[in-house]
């Protein structure tokens, strides 16, 4: 019909999700719901468009050359989203009212950035956002870590650090140097210790920033305190004495780590890192950063902290809050890396083959009777050969199939094929469930 | 900071989730991927934006008009796509020889459409598509009927019809009539039978289309045929006996029927209805529709069909196959008609209030620990009055709210608050656990 074909092929900086991958990036979006539904933050979602007005408001120049922006029908200048947080303060100022605060809420949505295309990093993808907005509440910052524990945990991760810090320590340190002017330059500076090492930071804040020498050094001292939590609180206890603002950064990271204590939160999860400043200027409290031991490289799977003022553009309300962002596709990329995605392609563990096409009302029957039953289960469609239909379910990796023909039929049995091990045993079929699950239980 | 505010708003024609809403579209969500992984069938993703050569390739000017389309910054024609169709069929083109056949997706997707703002209809919607490609068998037409069938009772309806037709009877029959020309206008009439009435179709058939009063009188008779889907297929049968592709269409429909019933599924749902053409031209075999019995206006939750070519635009490797669409907002629509999306604001069920901030480690503690035991839980931040926590919590809909203070901190015990009928017990803290779950499970 179509003599002139089109080559089909994706955007650049765009990328299709082919089924293995899917089914483990499925996964993790079904635990980090779970986990966000298991505190009580509630799903929400806004639209991918938006007036361009809303997104460029807070973000500037350097949003607006990532933005894909463009008039729409009616003229309107439009753009698709490129971040959760803006539309989130936008949907925050709409609703407040209606739905009361303290209110919290995930949003697990795809933005899209007109970036350059690197390695692992695309136009496109899935941020998964969690805050509670309209409290000050200390145990709000604790809940939003034992969140982020949770998650990290469940998705199968036991070694892990979530670094923990408070914006009104490194406010008070820098009002005790007298460069509360500069704190979003220091801040942003400090945010490299970990990639560029000490002395490029001094270095930096001297050169470029305009510190001194002395007062660069004290910022450096003070975030690279050593000992255990409680031990580097007690110090900067002391040494922020001056400070109303640092003293109340103390206390409630001290409120912090205590609350992991008394809830089991297992202590070497949780680590105070005074270095951990958050580049972005919103942030004016708690913040945290989340690193997995065994591949510490990757950076923070898990980042955030509380804010203030999400939403001074839209409304006079005032809605501070407290969240982080789970970073899905780094997270992917690490347990990839790490050997712990193990999917198949296909999400059915059963594979009924077909040996006798007269017989497609028996095959067809038994997959319902084991759905029914609980399980995933693939009628294969075609008359090939049985070693073809045996390598389709290698291949996608069915961990059984069943295979019956008149024999089978006649005696009321089915030849169950375990696909690992290659064995193969006769089941009648008032048996098959008990044996089937018997089989996939075995299966870690 | 900002004394210029931006009025919060979405663009016309879209709209915000709230959370109520939202928890009953992510649990139809769920239902619908749970019933797709038991068929096997698997997740894929495809890009938002794809270049707009691929996706108008078939639709032509009409959803050029409809297209959300623009020039990126590297200047390429791009646009959002309108459907999940044309993004797959791109997508089979591309892998089906990495992925061999068959080959059984599934895609849960945002789509865009620049239509005219309806009651009820949006310029970006979810569709929820699942297909089979790259095989003929008619084992995977009735896998897709059983997997329709599945979907509607798990979504929580037990008195639907799934009516039923295949294509090559309505060919054969114009073959038989000499109309096979016309076969896209007659379909195209046929299609409004139910909106309009054999009276009109008749005379659309003769006014527009150009058939004679006794060639729509004939295909009005045939469509119309009265009895049991069985004693329908008999009539049909013989009316039939000429056709070489309608005794095909017989056929498979008798096979289809046959499978129903040895698989036990409820013979009132699934109906043969030879009136049911399906208006795109691009079906050519088997054809559903599935209709709500308590709410048949709404139309069809659940339709698709077979295909021979969906991929010809993109590749010469021929391949046909067959899939449905669900409806989700059309069916979470009529789920709110009839009363049945009951959710709250809140996936949690148990509220811990806070009586006391000095208290927060032991709140934050019984939060965690009832997590652990599997439940949702919620701790309150603020140290509102009691009563307007317990208003927060029946507000959102909470089941449960727990409370203590000192006395209770003194006894090792919590009131546990019933929310529903008000009753309030203390209960020792190492109960909770077993209290709750009776509870919660005392719900529906």
């Amino acid at each position: 019909m179509n003599q002139k074909r089109i080559k089909p092929q994706t955007l650049k900086g765009f990328r299709d999700y082919l089924p293995s991958v899917m089914l483990a990036r499925e996964s993790l979006m079904d635990v980090a719901r779970d986990v966000f539904r298991s505190f009580g933050y509630a799903p929400i979602d806004t639209p991918a468009l938006e007036y361009s007005e809303i997104l460029l408001g807070k973000g500037g120049e350097e949003s607006d050359k990532q933005l894909f922006r463009f008039n729409d029908q009616g003229n309107r200048d439009v753009a698709m989203r490129f971040d959760l947080t803006v539309p989130f303060a936008r949907f925050a100022s709409q609703y407040a009212q209606q739905l009361g605060t303290p209110f919290k809420r995930y949003h697990i949505g795809t933005v899209w950035r007109a970036e350059k295309p690197q390695k692992g990093r695309y136009r496109e993808f899935v941020q998964c956002d969690f805050d509670t907005i309209g409290t000050d509440a200390n145990s709000a910052d604790i809940e939003t870590l034992f969140a982020i524990h949770d998650l990290i945990e469940k998705i199968g991760f036991s070694d892990f650090t979530i670094r923990v810090n408070n914006r009104l320590i490194l406010n008070g340190l820098l009002e005790s140097l007298d460069l509360q002017d500069k704190t979003a330059l220091v801040l942003r500076s400090l945010d490299k210790l970990f990639k560029i090492g000490r002395e490029r930071v001094v270095e930096e804040l001297v050169r470029s920033v305009g510190t001194s020498e002395g007062q660069a050094t004290a910022i450096l001292d003070l975030v690279s305190v050593k000992g255990s939590s409680m031990e580097i609180l007690e110090k900067l206890d002391a040494r922020l004495s001056g400070s109303e603002q640092g003293q109340l950064g103390v206390q409630r990271l001290r409120e912090l780590f205590e609350c992991c204590k008394a809830a089991g939160i297992p202590h070497e999860r949780v680590a105070l890192d005074v270095s951990i400043a958050r580049g972005l200027d919103y942030y004016t409290g708690t913040v945290y950063e989340t690193f997995l031991n065994d591949l510490p490289s990757i950076g923070s799977v898990c980042s955030g902290g509380r804010y203030d003022d999400l939403t001074g553009l839209f409304t006079a309300q005032p809605l501070p809050g407290v969240g982080a962002s789970l970073g899905l596709d780094r997270l992917l990329a690490a347990m990839e890396e790490l050997g712990m995605v193990t999917a198949g392609e296909s999400p059915a563990s059963v594979l009924v083959t077909v040996l006798d096409q007269n017989r497609i009302a028996d095959y067809l029957r038994i997959g319902r009777t084991l759905r029914t039953s609980g399980f995933a289960v693939e009628v294969y469609t075609d008359s090939r050969a049985i070693k073809k239909q045996l390598a389709y379910a290698n291949r996608k990796k069915f961990r059984v199939a069943i295979i019956a023909g008149d024999e089978e039929f006649g005696a009321g049995n089915w030849q169950v094929k375990d696909l690992l091990g290659g064995e193969q045993t006769a089941v009648a079929e008032s048996d098959l469930p008990k044996v089937l699950g018997e089989m996939l239980a075995a299966e870690v």
